[in-house]
């Protein structure tokens, strides 16, 4: 079963204008569909990170993923690991994505190359076994994964441009009770259980407000979650902590609050001297296998917010899974702008994480029909669950037209970058900059 | 490809009297062949520990694994590391096997059953494939796995009883100088190019004089290791650990040289505060993944000694790796008497660990040609290395003959556990107990 052939879409895919510590998301988001077909002829397929540094770094790998086995990946796990291992001696920043959006820090290109290939020959392994790609793990601990209501401060509009404009679904984002009406809306259609606000864009009371408007509309039942991305002072994380410690329970978190796990651990500290319980989960400070031992030593993260779009794929979110459950911590997963292959990826890789105890994230509902590039059409939800497929591989095809018409979209965008900051500065604020902490 | 039968063949193959600090292996050693059947007629089997413990927690969970799909292997472990997990609370003496030889130790019961399901899942999954059976997990790190040569102290004979006893291969081992002979003759036939020697059981002078002759006789390029079981106190691990600094660099460990991280803890620190860098290896206070946290924290174990076996199969295997990679501490792998059944499976284990850098221990060659299971008869080694075959699951089938002739010689044997302190007792001294520390 041995890759023959190598294949890159670029695709551009509609983006309401949600907000975030790092700026502003675009009109549309870029994505790379990867495909790639063995000797027999079976086709396996992923979605990954889009543009110009992700497309040149699979490009860079292509003499090694031409003639691999798609059961021996290894070898190529192996090399990557130390060549990051390598640029990360001494590297400044190396834990962090601080600064970086995902899909653009250089810290984890290799994991997230090999990801991106590990996930369409787990796709092909499947199709050649006949057996779903979280059955090719071990076996699966579950047959439907949570994924959580992925709230987002908005502006008004849809996302896309001229005659690709996009109904705005969830209007106007910027107050609580339109971020309840958000929530309401959500969960109405995808039937979610639970909560993550995406934070660090208002002031921390307005964000407060949020989170406590959410708890009295929902209850204790909904577990809510707030991520700034890092937008706080360890000041400000511990002020929020101790103003969100009911809300913040029952299967709550707060996650990145300030940068560094440094900062993290301190805020810990301060809190749990109060009987703060809160735990706190990361995608940001931590990134990678390499940060999880310090991040255990200060204490600074009991929830590893995985993805294996960077951490390497589905064996290697099995691995995180396990590795926190022995040391104690929880794990979920982070999401970025996907389609329908990547939320497959994420189900399975899910569906193989005994220790996943907390809803994963999904933009999903950020998306539309319009753009999704599977057959078939989107992804249902049920009660906030994908359940796996008895198909087999990721259990999608790809609509080739659909392929082609967002990538034509792709070839006429004027940027090969997720720039979240310059998207702030082009519609919003003129003189807005990322500023850590802001608040 | 769901599991329509369970066989489990008891046997009994011969073995020298060689010693350790818990006592003397008696004439035979046993096992039990564990055979399963799909229902596509598809054959897995592996091997594992002897006796009516073991077979008594298989049959225990016969009706688990009949009609399991082979694939599906979560749900059997998900349900014993909960009974584990259970079992372990608060219970004295968790962390360790010190009183109980391996395949004896209740506390690994549920990982060592699971393991015995696991290793022939896999080989039956294998052969459904065409894959060799480390090629199921990810991919391969290497294509031949190193062993050691593992010297054991001994009296004259050569194992069996009667009709069926052996020739004494290695004569009598009780000085420094028929180690050095034992080990030379063992490298010589096998290629070994790493020494264990399995100590506590002389005076430490004694063994520390093994070390130095055998050290004196194959220079530095031959890592040397010795185990001598907890037999030691914390102070006279110190000594031992002082007086064999240069023999135990370049590649040596010292392992379980006393009972207990917490004392295996101290032996470290005082090392360490005189430069001594000697690292620990342990398979008696880590044997299960619960362990490694505290044996982390206090700096206890720099080497992991994994079994399949009682670790909870190959999968497990490679959790394990991994997690002490990240950790940057070292695996390697523990034996017990086993056949050709049980070196595929450590050396499938093997193959897929690329954080294995520590020749593997074996028994191998304490058993004999007439006494082998497989078709084919005994694994050859090269270089000291077992080379992964290009054949499907394990790459061995039973040889029913040669299982009946065991089985029949189980069947006669007057006891149905491993008990070397009452072995001990019978034919060296008839009030040997076991006292630890003994020196």
């Amino acid at each position: 079963m041995r890759i023959v052939s190598l294949k890159l879409f670029p695709i551009a895919i509609a983006d309401p204008p949600i907000r975030s510590s790092y700026g502003l998301h675009a009109p549309y988001a870029i994505r790379t569909i990867v495909e790639i077909e063995t000797d027999e002829g079976i086709k396996g397929i992923s979605e990954t990170y889009g543009g110009e540094g992700p497309m040149a770094q699979l490009e860079a790998a292509r003499d090694q993923i031409i003639g691999m086995d798609v059961m021996q990946r290894m070898g190529l796990w192996l090399d990557f690991e130390k060549r990051a291992a390598e640029e990360a001696k001494g590297a400044a920043g190396d834990r962090s994505q601080t600064w970086h959006v995902p899909g653009e820090n250089p810290m984890d290109r290799h994991t997230r190359t090999f990801a991106a290939v590990e996930i369409a020959c787990l796709d092909a392994m499947g199709k050649a076994l006949n057996k779903p790609a979280c059955d090719l793990l071990g076996g699966r601990a579950r047959d439907a994964v949570p994924f959580s209501a992925y709230l987002f401060y908005k502006h008004a509009g849809g996302g896309g441009l001229g005659d690709d404009e996009r109904e705005d679904e969830y209007g106007e984002g910027l107050t609580p009770e339109a971020m309840v009406r958000q929530a309401r809306q959500m969960i109405d259609f995808y039937g979610f259980e639970e909560i993550k606000l995406k934070g660090g864009v208002l002031d921390p009371d307005e964000e407060i407000e949020t989170i406590k408007a959410l708890r009295r509309a929902f209850g204790p039942k909904v577990p809510l979650r707030i991520d700034p991305n890092c937008a706080w002072s360890v000041d400000t994380s511990v002020k929020v902590g101790e103003s969100l410690v009911e809300e913040l329970s029952d299967g709550g978190y707060l996650e990145d609050p300030c940068a560094g796990l440094d900062g993290m651990g301190e805020v810990r500290r301060r809190l749990l001297a109060q009987g703060i319980p809160t735990p706190f989960a990361s995608n940001v400070a931590v990134t990678h296998f390499r940060h999880i031992p310090e991040a255990y030593k200060l204490d600074a993260v009991q929830i590893v917010l995985s993805d294996p779009h960077y951490w390497g794929g589905l064996r290697a979110q099995t691995l995180l899974d396990h590795f926190c459950g022995v040391l104690g911590m929880g794990v979920s997963m982070h999401s970025n702008n996907h389609l329908g292959v990547s939320l497959m990826a994420m189900s399975h890789a899910a569906a193989a994480c005994p220790n996943l105890h907390y809803a994963c994230d999904t933009h999903y509902p950020w998306q539309t029909e319009r753009d999704e590039v599977v057959v078939g059409g989107r992804i249902k939800f049920e009660k906030g669950c994908v359940r796996i497929p008895d198909k087999p591989g990721l259990g999608v095809e790809l609509d080739y037209d659909q392929v082609a018409r967002l990538g034509e979209r792709y070839a006429k965008l004027p940027y090969r970058k997720r720039d979240d900051e310059a998207e702030m500065r082009k519609r919003v604020d003129p003189n807005w900059k990322r500023v850590l902490p802001r608040w």
